[in-house]
């Protein structure tokens, strides 16, 4: 008999769009013991969120997150807020009992992320933060042909996300749709909510990073304040490069931008084993890249996998050979793994925990953008 | 407020999870009068179908299509069976006032089809036919830029779908999944599964066309039937090459094959006007290639478009510029224009009687190949 | 110590030049006993002739091609003349006892070819014609790989050769540049030009064919004529596109135009065996596309070759890997083989007879292209 | 009348063959007033010199450079030694009024570079330095794209030079093939070989930088060395990863390593600006990405611009659009500009100057991969 599992989303955006989208789905393509429900929506702009909460099949609405956290019909709680409110609302979750599943970045600091670990450890709660990326059939399977070994040492792991929808000095910051930009709200610009992701990927493909050095940059310097009504300092990064070195030995790079020209959402990473690499574009996800080593010398070249046979991680679920998935697929299958978690009693990564190892490597960037000297990064 | 349409499905495969789910999502993404309302599904296994439709949230099952037909409480019934079918229920749905929307293709010949194109007539029902990747944004992007008359007089147009799934000896004929191998089931092999969706595409993106020449090859001739147990010859055509002149003076060239390995779900089609060329691919399926003479010559190339941007057809509805929506989406639209083509009383295309012209061509395909001459389609 | 080959040019346009770059250059790549001296040029152009000879250093010029053939310290005549000219110097040159290099096609039919071969195999002499892409790098590669066994039983074998620069109506026909647009020079226009080499090379690689179905475009049906200087008809095919039946069982389609806007040089040929596939594009020459079957499935994906390693045919000659090579070298390498085989005696291909073979398959073309019926090819 | 200029040839490696190819090519496809001869070939090892002479058709050979700076009948000294002796000849040569064309780096660091800088200048002798890769066409037409300021302002520089070729352990050091390897011979790693060309670009195309960080690796720390025939430290980078600052606020990213599997000769650079965005990859050395953010939005994309036709730079002397050329055209190209430059009395970049800025970008890099600190470029 399958489980209910009672959710109360606080945020109603593209993420909580997105992840409504999730459990909508989930049990339509996988086999499991548990359902979610859509419980209950919650945001400050009442029309806004009854119009959201209609249009996804809520059953109910509030309008104060600590209302929500509080109703005994809640089992978990998902906070799609901006990043300034991420450790007040889990803390609360924390406490009330409630299973927390928590937008990326964890929150705005490696301090902020520090208490909220421990309050889910204290509370015993499960919780899961969403590094989305990691389900995208091709990443899943990139791990997968790294844990298998095929790759060998490791000498080197490169990546970059970049976009290019700020480069308009018009564009203002703060408010509904750009919180992004306001560092108040967000914590920092590329770094937090776009190097996060390369981060998050990395540790998990590659292992724990020891030290970087950094650069940022913010090009444009002042933009019209959403909130003020007035020009005000832009105080986020716009672009940030890093460099490091992983505890296997090998060299990462990482470069993050909103200013490259031409590409909108190109998250990339390459890695370069002894014995073979990988690569892969987030503009075109269902296809992972691959060169052996050990091929015939005569037909070797990279391999371009449509990952979409049934034996690709998670597409068995989906349709047949050559038919592609997209972006939100990423958010279904990691609450499929996610309830098959807690039906087997089994923790999901990345939990909060792992979410705070990427949120010390956000920290050692920024200070050593700041510092202009390497910076170990805490453990 | 929102109409209900009452939907009755009948089949639980492939396509029958691609509409139900479509019917499911439609909503969450676009504004619309109707809402599709998932009432019964159908099918001869009880089992089967009951779970199907637990799975889909189906309000009720059936065994027998007639029965379906007869409820008063279904709007419209969905034809997702094997081919041979269609014709039988169409008729009969037509016959109840029923809405149809029916799997491709129409039917396993034209003549067939004429008889479904004059019930639906007679009986006034909306229909649609599901050539769902005229709603793929990119394909709907060529179709808006031919319209715009960016490309001038079309020279060629060159379309390909080619798979490999059967190239084994070893696979069997017939039954639930291989009925498209199955002469009596599917009408023809390629050419209604495969050459139908270029040519649906090719003539509403390119218009009418006037006569083909035609081969077709079945390079297993015998395999394992699943419903008699026995060796049995192969009656499908594994394999189609057509050549054909539109009536723009356009020169056209098309091909389909089980047997090109390597090849999963590749269709492509390739358009050469003479101003411009586009080329799409649905491997990815969320580009469009485009060349414009017209450019400046040092920077003249083709553009490889990723169609994710908000001004790119139905992407306003979805994520982020940059972000891949995949192949259940088409359907999503398909119903989308289908419901608001409802609500303001206009016809949605592809028709039972678009789909007609796409199945003269496929009767005119088969009839070369027999003849081994050119065959004027009938229109 | 190295033997020298007294070459004798005839013909100073584009393959005049390409013809006199291979034989400059392949004595600094190749190690070989017999080395080209460029001992004259010929064209009835005096100035421009001289001015030819002096670029590439010919010893002396002729303007009268009977003048070379007749000439004691020539070894071997290279016909580089529009078509209408190679049946007269061939018969001259093999009378004369000399060596005959001929640019493709060989002839401007059948019946023209048949005497040549006649005349080269009666006087004994070595000949060749220039179909130069068997000796780009991957292109032989393919030879290599289906050689191996590597494909398995054949399916499918897929050709184009698109261009787009004869799309305006205002380029005239005939005389120097031109004469390619000029059916009486010509012979053909795209069938004899560009899917001459498309049959040579699938000849090649994938054996005889058996019949043809044609058809043939002319999308501009009046240019001016350079000769003349008048409007007159368009002789030549435009456009082509054929579908074939090789003798091994696989299906061919062929196309040809250059109304192709976009494609400057696109000749791209694509086989599909049982057990692996390949492709390869003229736009990209360094590089091959193979996919192969028995690739362990997660990785299993289209690699792309490039085609630099030293391993790879011809290139150990030449850099190191990952650095191209162009066009030109497809040449360099006919020339190489041919001295080889000079200096061990042995034919090298395609001989005048292999070339005889495509000129069959171009006369089936236009004649079906004509009838509009199958047409079988002469052996 | 075409003057003659007498080149003298220190070296018979890769190097000595690209330049002697570039030197017996030019005048077949360049207009020029000067015509390089192949005057006389020098190296140590007497037979291996006179088999380079031979193959190339130099005139005379010498076994001592020295003695070769000596003779009267030389105009230029072309220096294709390691890096070690570029210093000593250069000084020699300028002394003796040669012209002086020297393989890159110009030196092993600046302090050797600022020597020769000193020498050519007080002798007044023309001078260049071999970074071959600025005419590459696609490259040359990207600096083309720049200065008509198509880019706008420029926010992004991002460059990788990626091989693999040493990841052997078994591979040696020192010695003819494999000074590369020895720190002694070429002064450093991958930052002299590799990096140096893409800091050449770099600065061609995008202004000085202002400082670096840099983190460098040597992952097999010891190779058996040819010359001394033991187990010796690994005095090279392997892999080195740069970040600067250029003087025009844009950001810059650099990596080299020689430990990328699956990259033969990767040399990729991207340029992101205000308006446009470009980018170019060795792989496919013919091609030039172009996006513009000015196109029509619905055609938006990356072009691919297959840089072959008649009115890029470089192509018009070349074959027919749609052919490419290869990795030896770019010296073709360099010689070409270099002797219009003699006929003109105009400098011809980039010279021993132009080189000595990379040196210095080099020697702050591998300064502060020393470091560990940010260092100022010397300017």
């Amino acid at each position: 008999m399958t489980k209910k599992l009672n959710i109360g989303m606080i945020g109603y955006g593209f993420m909580g769009r997105a992840h409504s989208n999730a459990y909508s789905q989930v049990n339509h393509f996988f086999d499991l013991d548990y359902q979610p429900v859509l419980k209950a929506a919650c945001a400050r702009n009442e029309a806004e969120v009854k119009a959201f909460a209609g249009k996804w099949g809520y059953e109910s609405v509030e309008t104060d997150w600590r209302a929500l956290v509080a109703r005994k019909d809640i089992d978990a709680i998902d906070i799609c807020t901006p990043n300034d409110l991420h450790k007040d609302i889990a803390l609360a979750a924390a406490e009330a009992g409630k299973i927390i599943l928590c937008e990326k970045p964890l929150a705005r600091d490696g301090n902020e992320g520090e208490v909220m670990v421990q309050a889910v450890e204290k509370a015993g709660v499960p919780n899961m933060v969403w590094y989305n990326y990691r389900r995208v059939p091709a990443v899943t399977l990139a791990k997968q042909l790294i844990d298998e070994g095929r790759l060998g040492r490791i000498f080197h792991y490169r990546s970059v996300f970049l976009q290019d929808w700020t480069i308009s000095a018009d564009l203002p910051q703060g408010g509904h749709n750009l919180w992004r930009l306001d560092a108040g709200a967000a914590g920092s610009g590329v770094t937090g909510d776009l190097l996060a992701h390369c981060f998050d990927t990395a540790l998990w493909l590659n292992g724990p990073m020891e030290d970087v050095t950094a650069m940022t940059e913010t090009f444009i310097k002042e933009r019209m304040h959403n909130l003020t009504g007035k020009m005000e300092k832009v105080g986020i990064d716009d672009a940030c490069a890093v460099m490091t070195r992983f505890a296997n030995g090998s060299l990462g790079t990482f470069e993050s931008t909103r200013y490259a020209r031409g590409h909108k959402s190109k998250y990339t990473f390459e890695i370069n084993g002894e014995k073979a690499s990988i690569a892969w574009d987030l503009h075109d996800l269902h296809r992972l890249s691959y060169f052996d080593h050990g091929d015939d010398s005569v037909v070797r070249g990279w391999h371009s996998v449509h990952a979409t046979d049934h034996d690709m991680p998670y597409m068995g679920k989906w349709w047949v050979p050559g038919l592609q998935i997209g972006y939100e697929h990423s958010f279904i299958h990691q609450v499929a793994d996610f309830l098959d978690g807690l039906a087997q009693d089994k923790v999901t990564s990345p939990t909060f925990k792992d979410a705070l190892a990427t949120q010390y490597v956000c920290d050692a960037v920024l200070a050593s953008a700041q510092s202009q000297a390497w910076q170990t990064i805490k453990t």
